[in-house]
């Protein structure tokens, strides 16, 4: 057992996990400000040019060539004490398979974003695998890289956040997360003082799911796209996410957290105004080009209904909170996708 | 008390309520076969042109300058002994009050349509109003006339539906009504055995509420019109409405009575070919240039919710059947338009 308290120094080394916009983009930030960094992905395929050329090619508000230690879709090749899980929420629970081999109690696992209660399942999940000595785990509100991914072994890093909360598992352990943590990436994130905040502070899953399905026509209208936020988060619709929102902060008040709403987060984020939800969406620029799904088969509603209204349902209950509206939209993903994200969604508190 | 069981004829005179597309256009049809016609609606405005001239223009599958005999905004001033209610359902509660001063046994009320349980509705509102020798009171499944009203006195009838359903309140009433209804109108109709057929047949009830809640931003989004059928009704949206649609089946069902899918509805009324409703909905012309509402606030929701959804999940209530997705439909529309349609709607069986 190491002695935590003192002389916790930064990793030197970072494992991305997962090869997407935000794991390409992290990994290549990371190398160009000195860490040395392994990136996994699951496929192959989609790290193959990262492979090859060991290199990642970055533009935007961060650019230059990222030269990446290794890159594999074998974690064993590339796994690091210092583990940045880039993936969608979905991935979590089989990372944390792959990972309990490799775990132990130096260890740090930072999930971005956890979505709701990502910390919670990647804890029991290593339990689960027979983990003993369990990885500090935290997990973050939101993403720090607005980013996308080109070809090959390309990223455009278009913006960074600031103040992204983070929280770890046990509220005790962010000052050691934040101590391993490279010291350039610690000023882009706040602590904040539970997982419960960060993982009821998920807006995704208000401003995501309800929308699509009070849209199921138009998304799957094929000659139609329309702006998610713009067309689809009509006056109606925002007035009915205002009531799922209030059971959101209700439950996180219920918990003894004080959570933003919807509306003030985005006042606080792009400085959005209006006296309503539906105002500050219209006065949010960065929603302004953001298409619809063309399919229901999205993670607007694979991923944010199991990682976010089922495990905001399922504390809810809990803790004697009613969430009628949360249950209605649950209630219609199951029935119009044909799927039981109760069974398979996070119930955990 | 007059005899019923023999000459028994046709009413020369028919009070038709409500001024309405199908009101007009029943009016001028009678008139033109030569019965003598009053035509009642709550505002003078919509029926002033006819009241001025005394003539309804009717152009399409029926033609011609029909004479009414007096129209009027005063229902004392053209009630008579045979009714034809020609209004949407949520007026019938208001007629039924409107009519108990002048309500007796041996008039005869033709619902067009009942909707869900217009007929139970009328009957029950008229002995609340202290009628006690009761009208034989008769709803149908829908209307006959395919039509549209013009400006002033114009109507213009596109086509006749046959075979329309039409069931008495009292079954055994069913002949009286037949009877005394004008000989040549009876041809469009056929025998219901029980209110609860034509009720549980009401299939706009299905295919209007969900596709409306399913497309809220679309509805809403100003500068797109879209297809409610063609458009609205995309393919996870009509299994939907096919759960909706087996639920109503199985209340009907357990209260003794088969009734059909909307599926085969949609064939028997309409040629409609293919294997799912989806196919159906697709290979139905008469649903090709039909527009979406634009605004929540439209009879697809305000009318057919409390006097379609609400007594249907109302009598599976009483039945023991479950309807889950019918429920979700109507909680879904109180929350969205924040009104308790329950409170408001029809709960008789």
């Amino acid at each position: 057992m190491v002695e935590k308290t003192v002389d916790i120094k930064p990793a030197s080394r970072v494992f991305v996990c997962g090869g997407g916009h935000q794991g390409v983009s992290m990994a290549a930030h990371l190398a160009l400000e000195g860490v040395d960094v392994t990136l996994w992905n699951r496929s192959q395929d989609n790290i193959q040019a990262v492979i090859d050329t060991g290199q990642i090619e970055c533009t935007g508000v961060i650019s230059g060539v990222a030269e990446i230690e290794k890159a594999s879709s074998d974690l064993s090749e590339v796994v690091s004490d210092f583990v940045f899980v880039a993936t969608p929420s979905s991935a979590h629970k089989d990372i944390a398979r792959l990972l309990a081999p490799f775990a132990h109690g130096d260890m740090v696992v930072v999930l971005s974003p956890g979505r709701t209660f990502g910390a919670l399942e990647f804890s029991k999940t290593l339990a689960e695998e027979g983990v003993e000595d369990l990885p500090h785990i935290a997990e973050t509100q939101t993403i720090v890289h607005t980013c996308r991914r080109g070809e090959g072994n390309r990223t455009s890093i278009l913006a960074l956040k600031q103040d992204v909360m983070i929280a770890a598992l046990e509220p005790s352990d962010i000052s050691y997360v934040l101590a391993r943590m490279p010291a350039f990436l610690r000023r882009y994130y706040i602590e904040a003082p539970s997982v419960i905040v960060t993982s009821l502070s998920n807006v995704g899953m208000v401003l995501h799911c309800a929308p699509v399905l009070m849209n199921i026509g138009w998304v799957e209208t094929p000659y139609v796209g329309f702006k998610h936020y713009y067309e689809g988060i009509s006056p109606s619709v925002a007035r009915f996410l205002e009531k799922v929102d209030a059971e959101r902060v209700a439950v996180a008040k219920a918990l003894g957290y004080d959570v933003e709403t919807t509306t003030a987060w985005l006042r606080r984020t792009y400085n959005s105004t209006g006296s309503n939800l539906y105002e500050c969406i219209r006065t949010t620029d960065a929603y302004k080009e953001i298409y619809a799904p063309s399919s229901l088969q999205h993670r607007y509603l694979l991923e944010d209904v199991p990682n976010g209204l089922v495990p905001l349902e399922y504390a809810a209950t809990h803790c004697g909170v009613d969430t009628p509206h949360i249950t209605m939209v649950i209630d219609l993903a199951c029935a119009v996708l044909d799927r039981d994200f109760r069974a398979e969604g996070r119930k955990y508190l």
